[in-house]
């Protein structure tokens, strides 16, 4: 095996195996809907389980329902992985996941093709419902929620029961956990779902990390006064309030150095009368970054922020913390790679920060964790307009190819 | 009859009807709850009408079911009338409408003890559901809405059964109508559901007028995209721009000349989610004023703003008129009367806008109107913690009562 070799993948037969799968569960018009457990799942598992031993590739699940299919190494060392999902929201397009799953299919039957073996095993997983509880890359992680009543949903069976649907089981689930000695360095092919590579022109994103994620509640209290016989100058006005809160948590994203992201997403107003000055508004905080540190700083500073709009509106500001997940660096070494394939194929690239969840980001939590994005049409995604010419879906999958192949080389010993 | 009389009303008499009349409807703590057409204000009804009676007037009900007692004047002239409403808002206090009401009787009761006659005939007149439709005062005025679908009330029966159900009848509601021909004056006693007075420490307000309301419905279009994913520089965030809306409004308010008052009170977000960039915003807007060229100002400024702020955010902002109701100005004649009966009694007196809508509104649409108002504690009102002292509502009626005596002298030929 040489770098000179240079193979690719069969950029029409990747991209066949995308439109078929997007045949399971297909809404109308374009879009496609495959909730996680649903039989659209259960079917399109079925598929991709058959994709995977006909590409050769030795199938199995574990207690969380991932599907684990395996090329044997060379030699008796940890595994490299790819994988994704493809279990979809309710109203999705053709790629958030599939690519990941598909393009790792691909690279097993690319380097059969091409007589190569690797000196690692190579495995490609579908991690069991990536969209909602992420529950089948926490099982291999060990991060998963302690109690079953965590993964209870409205309207659905509990959790035991539809991880049996998918052949899982509950009480089985701290065996899928996995460690770095079975698995030294996983490696997912994404759609960006934003539109960084498209603005800049670039093919490949060669991911940082996946950003950590803060999430805060915030309630503004005034008090809820007539609004035709309270003058300007006596009301204490929650929604004027939270207005000056809105514009400085946008004001602070924007402001601070690095790429950083804010948003008030959800805003209700108390009592919500065109004819009553608002007493009291709750707010959403996200906010979103790469560095832990810098989205603790943007908060703290923004807490001081809120002190002073409590003091200038007559309000009292509460904000309490909701939710705290930490940053997944990528490996710079997995970074590193990429970018070296990149260069060695002529493909355009950029580095970024993944800045919604994946599957690798747990991944990250106990090994080598690398992340490859190829463009979204107007980085639109969660939509049936979501879009990757075939051609840009074959050059992801090649970089995942060249870099599991490159990596093999460093790594082996 | 001299000027030099001063009669005065009795100020226990006065405030033992008004806790009386809040017995009917009385909720636990101190609240009332008499919402117009229910057992409880037709109960409410009954007891006014056996004071007027009482008190010597003769007492009549029409077709939108108002009760007008009349005392007769020495000439056949057109009436002087004072008057304001019994029904409360769901979780009201005990002056709301019913001092303008209670001290219209004491003025009677007054002028008879007193052995006085008006040249003209007096009139008390209790309006029908001042707090919702305010059909009484509309169909005295000619000003009610024609289909009588427009008074459609979730969960109630239709306006001719409310209106049966209180000795009305919609079939003759323009029979209810009045013109200046038979009611040359009408002056109400209010509270000021506000805290001018208190602030300033003064009396009597001397209103001048009730103030014009325009509304609008706006509509903040965005883009509603990932709050991961979406950098800042690429957002189109409605809530955002909507912030800039609410702060702009409210500058406009304060800023200009005038002591105009705009709010945003309702506010609703699409899709509302902790995760989503907001992609559209409903927000409602209120400006009032006395005078209808400073809220149509007002309005056009906005407009000019509303279109900075869109372009400066990459949303679309649309304005829809909703309603339209002109600023109703108390007579000169009127303001001028009350004003020098304040000074003559020793009372200090401030003059000052209606912000709230009251009857004297829709008489103000075709006679001479006037009102009064004495101060609300804290300026609370709708509320069970409403709170007028005994003298302060002895005051305002002892107004109201030298200032019919004082238009009567000048009225008569």
């Amino acid at each position: 095996m040489t770098v000179q070799l240079l193979p690719v993948v069969n950029c029409d037969r990747l991209y066949q195996s995308l439109m078929d799968l997007a045949d399971i569960g297909k809404l109308p018009g374009s879009g496609v809907r495959r909730l996680a457990f649903s039989p659209e799942d259960i079917r399109a598992r079925q598929l991709v389980w058959r994709w995977m031993a006909a590409a050769g590739l030795s199938v199995r699940s574990d207690a969380a329902g991932n599907i684990i299919g395996m090329l044997p190494g060379k030699q008796a060392a940890p595994a490299f992985a790819t994988g994704s999902h493809i279990d979809t929201v309710p109203k999705a397009g053709k790629y958030d996941g599939t690519l990941g799953v598909l393009a790792g299919i691909e690279v097993a039957r690319t380097l059969k093709e091409n007589g190569l073996q690797l000196q690692h095993p190579f495995e490609v997983i579908v991690f069991t419902d990536e969209e909602d509880s992420m529950i089948g890359s926490k099982a291999i992680a060990g991060t998963i929620l302690p109690a079953a009543e965590q993964y209870d949903r409205k309207n659905q069976p509990p959790i035991q029961s539809r991880l049996q649907q998918i052949g899982g089981d509950w009480s089985q689930i701290a065996s899928a956990r996995r460690s770095r000695a079975d698995m030294c360095a996983f490696v997912e092919l994404h759609v960006e779902q934003g539109q960084v590579l498209e603005t800049s022109g670039k093919s490949i994103g060669v991911v940082e990390g996946v950003v950590g994620l803060q999430r805060y509640m915030m309630t503004i209290k005034g008090a809820p006064n007539h609004a035709g016989t309270t003058p300007m100058e006596l009301r204490q006005d929650a929604l004027v309030a939270a207005s000056h809160v809105v514009l400085a948590v946008e004001s602070l994203a924007k402001t601070r150095p690095g790429q950083q992201v804010a948003t008030v997403g959800a805003l209700t107003v108390w009592p919500n009368a065109t004819n009553v000055i608002p007493g009291e508004v709750r707010a959403s905080l996200d906010v979103r970054d790469l560095s832990k540190a810098e989205v603790t700083g943007l908060v703290e500073q923004l807490k001081t922020q809120l002190g002073q709009i409590a003091a200038a509106t007559q309000t009292k500001i509460l904000i309490e913390p909701v939710l705290d997940v930490d940053p997944s660096p990528a490996a710079p070494r997995i970074q590193q790679t990429i970018t070296a394939v990149c260069d060695r194929l002529g493909f355009s690239h950029l580095s970024l920060p993944s800045r919604a969840g994946h599957d690798a980001q747990e991944m990250g939590r106990f090994t080598d964790m690398g992340m490859i994005f190829v463009p979204s049409e107007g980085g639109v995604s969660h939509s049936e307009i979501e879009y990757t010419s075939p051609e840009q879906c074959a050059q992801g999958a090649t970089v995942l190819l060249q870099t599991l192949l490159e990596l093999d080389r460093g790594y082996s010993t």
